[in-house]
């Protein structure tokens, strides 16, 4: 049966020093609380730390890489999904995702925002970006949430699907 | 010889009646500089009022659509191209622009700008919010453009062609 | 309205002489039968010599590209779409049509037949290579039409449009 | 570390009783030798025995489906992947795919045959039709692989891998 699945998206060569430590942190969190992670699968920033958070627990990991060589995953990957289709994977992460956790903010991280939204997904925000914060929780009030912590972020991911479960 | 594309990306079944106002003259506008218009091609807001504003001078109108049916297309689109790969198409809407103008702003738009954004394009923001303008700008300073108007829109993009020609 | 649009679709690098003058003419004849044209859109084989014969009488192109870049397009495509998605837009190349020609034979072109197939659509075979046109006209016997010459080609393509009309 | 991925490609309504006992067998054995099964992920044929072979010892199973919902899933699949891009998801998972099986054939398979050869993937058949393994072994000698039975296929596999390996 299909396994819960939490993505984690955010800047790739772009990302912080707070970033990369909130993104290690979220991949060991998802891998203690029993679910898959999911990223975009390359060996930078957000993807890579959070992948590496999720292995330094025996985590499973799932990469979504935007091109067809083998050359630029993470080596935290466990399962890599090529799909040679640059930024347009970017939609396959959030609709894979049964929880999207934005962790920092790039172009590439507002994409895939914006376009879990479409898909009617679930978004937890992580990031000190005050105006983003304000940005998105205009542009959809009932399905962004904000948080300040990796904690916090695991603990809504929990409330949500919590919250789907019961719908079904 | 490749035509010029400018892309019209914008709100569908959200769209302000100033949003559809606009991408109509927009559509007329750059139908009349001799380009041709691109739009996610669907029988709804901007993209349909952009193609009918194109099609009211005999310009050429492309829709990129996110199915494979023929029922839902704006009347006014000449070429129909089907990519039945949902949302992931706005990678190419916004790929297969030489510049990308924003006209109005819902999920979707976001996702097309920072999609431009991802992909270096240059992107004219058309909007009454002010908010999303300053988001944007701050999140890419050299390659966001905020105008007031169609008409500001079409001298923009002009002047971006003419220093892209220039680069060649 | 929408525009009708023919397909064709054949081996790039590795396509035969016969193959490229049929594809000339094919481009040609589509053009003059006041069809619009897509291929591929690169810069070699079928898909640019079809695209020279529609241009060569004022025909209209369309190149559906697998890459982002504006240097390997066939100097005779009109209208560039940039897909980045590599093979996958094959599976455009075939939805967008409203008829497919497959001219020559690749392993690309095998697999915008069977997946124009899948997608329900009827696909016209020109190549001397008979067993491929054993092998189609097997796997689906109602889609497969097999042809000997472009004017051939052409007069199946107005006899399928003129019954899909008819269903209309 | 990336895990080895073997995919097997099948028929979905139209698989035989034959082409099901076969995935079935190839999905426990790919299993057994420590590999990750891919497949297309639905709940009908090739798909979904493969996987419940795959599970009934205990395997990881990857689907990556071509819709957006989670209705139509295997329920032997651990690991889903919504694309929500319809057959062009075809590419994704050959290209995922350290080997490739093709266990029976439809126009779906034969797609996924051919996509594999353009991606340079080596492609394994599993099929009593005699015509298609003479096709593809023509259109491609040296990637393409026929045997008779699934214990071939995965002794097949194995050989590959260790070339492939060896190439490094």
């Amino acid at each position: 049966m299909k396994k819960i699945i939490i993505g984690v998206m955010g800047p790739g060569e772009k990302a912080t020093a707070v970033d990369l430590k909130n993104a290690y942190e979220l991949g060991k969190l998802i891998a203690q609380s029993g679910w898959v992670l999911l990223t975009g699968g390359r060996n930078v920033g957000v993807m890579n730390a959070a992948s590496q958070g999720a292995k330094s627990v025996n985590g499973l990991t799932v990469g979504i890489l935007p091109d067809a060589n083998q050359q630029a995953i993470s080596e935290a990957v466990d399962i890599a999904i090529f799909t040679d289709m640059g930024n347009a994977r970017n939609n396959i992460n959030v609709l894979s995702s049964d929880v999207v956790i934005a962790c920092g903010l790039g172009a590439g991280t507002v994409s895939e925002v914006a376009l879990a939204l479409k898909g009617k997904k679930q978004v937890i925000l992580l990031s000190d970006d005050e105006q983003s914060k304000v940005f998105f929780k205009n542009l959809s009030p009932e399905n962004i949430y904000v948080v300040e912590s990796a904690k916090e972020a695991i603990a809504t991911a929990q409330a949500i699907l919590n919250t789907n479960l019961g719908d079904c």
